[in-house]
């Protein structure tokens, strides 16, 4: 009997890592905000009621991307998978472009950029799994969840602390928005 | 790559803290216990099924609200977003004051505290994130959950163990009840 | 600033402890098993979804359950709180005895004794909170599931090493099997 | 007071374990990929709301389970509950065999071998209680997951590092993936 922890498995695993001495002006460049959905804005559950399918979504992580629009970053989602959940939240958060159901995902980040006007240097893109590779080798700021595959991890400029659908999309909102000198004023405004 | 544990975000740091000497003092002073309810009252998720949004609430939670009220502290819930679940939820529990949909926060609890009859200082205020910081910093005893920003708990006087939706506000109601004398008349009445 | 972990507080605090000698005796006696539903059967949250809650069992729990009636011990729910969902899943189980709804729970329990024919030395039952400390007090094999509060387990003769939800009462029915000599054979039936 | 963790119980335990040499082989040799449902596919939660009974699945375990069809290794699911959930989730993901609500899992699987053309040794089966013990002691591969009771854990030739619900079945499906020399390619595909 073998158990997990002694395999090496893509699952989960951090890379030995460098730190990229230029995290922080990639955090400053990012004009434009798009993540995966599953495993990234959820903990990669679906739940199944007969025919309904649900998911459960962050609420520090819908104030997070509410935050960023509000500074003039825009902010969507891009999704192998088509779900009414998905499409329900996107409409609740305002989320400004929405793309769901193709595996082919640099194609549909191309269209988005296009509608945009910002360049991929420009983008931050965050993912958790294989559909994700394309987009994260190309993005400027490259980010993967902590419970990404290995292989999205070793692309990433960041790796998040906390995981998808526990506050990761939140944590790199964060630090986008402190990295753009935003974060205190935003803070001060509702300390008061 | 670079990990983020090895980077400054506000999310989930504690505060290199000093105690304050007067917790006992704040925690005896309470007559009435407002909260936040995402992050708070539950663990910051929502859970979408086509339109419908549920929310998961916590037992524990639910039963030492009703402990405050049968020894005459007033319950109350000021959240910045409106939602069904938790309209119900507070009907269920009957709560006695409830605020949905308002960003601006203090406000709200200075309408409360009115109807209520008691100042700022004998107010224990329960949050997790941006929206609470202003609550937080007026409030005679300002707590933050285990996962809130770090911005909360730098403001708070008391950080809970348990996280939001997983026994954090029963920690703080068992707590008021101690230090006001209640909890072992409570826990004899129910050993018989 | 004082975090929660250097304060004194019931919740989940687990008591300096001995051990009885007799848990072994304990559990061979055990002819009736009751338990509480929420934080025992359940982690504890309710999901509130408009005016439906919904409660989530584990299907390890619901295993052990079936299995305890087939050595013929007799097994009942007895919860403060009525729920539609609890009623349901005791439906399925084929739960023998149902009590809700009762802040009260031992003269609830001393009517479920009176109609199994046994009595309160004869009796595992299962809890977690101020409103089972009188039955923990009477029960021949008093549980605190390990999420219980520190009022519990003090009175218990065993606490679960998993939480309620996540396999507590599976865990007790496993050692009155093993106890009363009926695991070995249920494993070798299963293992054909 | 006796506390869990020093009791031997059959519950989460992994037995002191060698590890077989010949495990590469065994990945090496699946054409069928079996599992159990709850626990396994879900983290053995039933969430009942009302009558209507739900459960969550995890997005990596689906995407894997995909990429074994692509790879010509057939899929499926022996269940010893019959659910709506799972009857749904099976359609979602084009499951190759669904076998539900029969407790004795050996038959069921011995017809599922025979339409597939496949025999016991080239089969991988993954399981987590009593019910899976008989297909655990015949697959060519047998698999545990990390919350399988002991006995599971004893007959597996591999204990997964994820839970069930969690990637539990995903890390088996890289593994065998990798074995067979096709995750690169996989990956590659989807790195462009």
């Amino acid at each position: 009997m073998k158990k997990g922890a002694e395999i090496l498995t893509s699952f989960g695993r951090r890379p030995a890592s460098g730190t990229p001495p230029d995290l922080e002006a990639r955090l400053r460049r990012v004009r434009l905000f798009l993540c995966d959905v599953d495993g990234v804005l959820t903990d990669g559950t679906v739940f199944m009621a007969g025919e309904t399918e649900a998911k459960q979504f962050n609420i520090l992580d819908g104030l997070g991307l509410r935050f960023l629009q509000r500074e003039g970053i825009k902010v969507g989602w891009v999704s192998g998978r088509a779900s009414p959940a998905t499409t329900q939240r996107a409409k609740d958060l305002r989320i400004d472009f929405l793309s769901q159901g193709s595996h082919e995902k640099v194609p549909e980040i191309e269209k988005i950029l296009g509608q945009a006007g910002v360049g991929w240097d420009q983008l931050c893109y965050v993912g958790d799994d294989v559909l994700d590779l394309g987009a994260l080798k190309r993005a400027g700021l490259a980010v993967a969840v902590a419970n990404a595959i290995a292989e999205c991890q070793a692309l990433a400029h960041y790796v998040t602390r906390n995981s998808g659908g526990r506050g990761a999309i939140r944590e790199v909102v964060d630090l986008i928005l402190k990295a753009q000198g935003r974060w205190e004023a935003l803070v001060k405004d509702y300390s008061r």
